[in-house]
């Protein structure tokens, strides 16, 4: 097995993706230590909150609060990030000092209308008046539904990459390609990340794995096998996707960086801190952790045999 | 991703495996009920349960009735395979028709002295003499912790290729690699495959990886890409180790036939029906299935949009 990898990057999309999807609001000082936790475990690269209406998404009401909290002890030494539906989002991140924001497009129009009530065209026209409207802050578009789609079935990477032509003519070269309800095969994956890659030779691309059918780290290796080196990821494999229903939510934090870090792939994260982030997750978050290592005590008992 | 392989075999494990390590007690007739149920969905090799003794393991004491349900229903049309620790097994698993045993060595003597308080020499002799005492019966070896060890860690494969020669020279074509405690990556499983299958080109060689860590399907999909089209799986992920405290089960067998199905490489196995079994598991097996597919309402709801 050919793995030309030294060291991949995870992108913690917990604080949004899954913060979001847990039912009662988490206390602002709660989500700061786990994010702490998570930064002190050695993740560099964090999407730490959405900057939408508070009456969409009442969870993620304290963003402002949340952003400053971490950018005052760790800015500068982190990638961090934030999920904005518009300008006027991206400009509430701004304040809040973020430099970097992400845009969901979903790739089939269906699920884009579903999603978020929008058109390709109108959401074109959102991220280019971001583009446009906040120069000085990175632009990242997440293609949703970029391998399946629960109304239109299988994607082809002709859809994928007739849209990522579009977005990338606005000036973006940061791209997400998520598997939204984690039905994707790892051919399929390693299929759409070689051709992407191919395509956009200037883009950089990261992969957004949900693990609902199991398939999760299997599709992660696909996607190193085909050059990938960033994953987004969620702590306890917190997420989900309301079209998706009973499926488990992203390939956990911890399972990932389990995976890399035994096979000698660098993810620069700290196993041992990283499992007492989960244990505090678990204690904290009124949710559910779909994660193996969380659920597994074969660590401890395999570290003490080595 | 180049993928040879055009078709996979399962070989169903849960009737041994999983039931042995339920707590309660299932009744014969749901236990005939689910392995029928696998054998309608497609699946054409099983291990249906272990021939030991009663005082030992009270959830298999029914052993001969099963396999006589199962083999006045299906004989010559499945492979079935039981468990034995010893030739007096083989002896009672012959009695009830089977034709192919499996017998469990560990790799580390660690974990084949907890495991079944026998040494390598101990546990040869009984092979031998299985061979020797039933020239009809086919044995078949598990090599147990081929890939890590709860007591030793990282088992390499020189330790394998070592024992699995003096397993061969006895006259055993048919090696089972198991990552018995689920640890194992992707890298180490591709890499012990090649290197088996290379040493002992007659031999016929299938994995057996549990899900512990959530690498069941990459170690899959690794062992693929190696070369090995057999597997073996337990329905609803049942099963798991003593000596993995907290481990998930086996790879489960939905989980597997959905990732395969779904690539187009052939299992057989009609995943509606499969899915049929599951929720029988689901509702006479007093445990908690920890099989992707078991709780994923993604199915249903993917198929609808195909």
């Amino acid at each position: 097995m050919e793995l030309t990898a030294k060291r991949i990057e995870v992108t913690e999309v917990g604080p949004r993706d899954g913060f979001q999807n847990v039912k009662t609001f988490i206390p602002t000082q709660d989500k700061v230590e786990i994010i702490k936790g998570l930064i002190e475990s050695g993740i560099k690269s964090l999407e730490l909150t959405s900057f939408v209406s508070p009456k969409a998404i009442p969870q993620l009401a304290d963003s402002t609060a949340v952003c400053q909290s971490i950018l005052e002890q760790y800015g500068g030494r982190i990638k961090a990030s934030a999920l904005v539906p518009n300008l006027k989002g991206a400009q509430a991140a701004w304040d809040a000092g973020i430099r970097e924001v992400a845009c969901v497009v979903s790739v089939t129009p269906e699920h884009n209308k579903a999603n978020i009530n929008r058109t390709h065209d109108e959401s074109l026209a959102e991220i280019a008046k971001m583009v446009e409207g906040l120069p000085g802050m990175k632009v990242r578009v997440d293609l949703a539904t970029a391998l399946a789609c629960p109304f239109t079935g299988w994607v082809l990477p002709d859809a994928v990459a007739a849209l990522a032509k579009k977005v990338t003519a606005l000036g973006i070269n940061k791209l997400v390609l998520a598997d939204t309800i984690g039905v994707a095969t790892p051919d399929r994956v390693h299929a759409l990340a070689v051709r992407m890659q191919r395509d956009f030779p200037d883009v950089s691309f990261s992969l957004h794995l949900h693990d609902t059918r199991g398939m999760g780290l299997a599709n992660t290796l696909a996607g190193v096998m085909a050059g990938i080196t960033t994953f987004e990821t969620s702590v306890g494999g917190l997420g989900g996707c309301p079209f998706a229903p009973g499926a488990a939510g992203n390939t956990a934090t911890e399972d990932m960086v389990s995976m890399f870090n035994e096979m000698g792939i660098e993810t620069g994260v700290d196993m041992e801190k990283l499992l007492q982030v989960v244990g505090v997750v678990g204690n904290k978050v009124d949710a559910p952790l779909s994660s193996h290592m969380a659920k597994a005590k074969i660590y401890d008992c395999f570290q003490r045999a080595r």
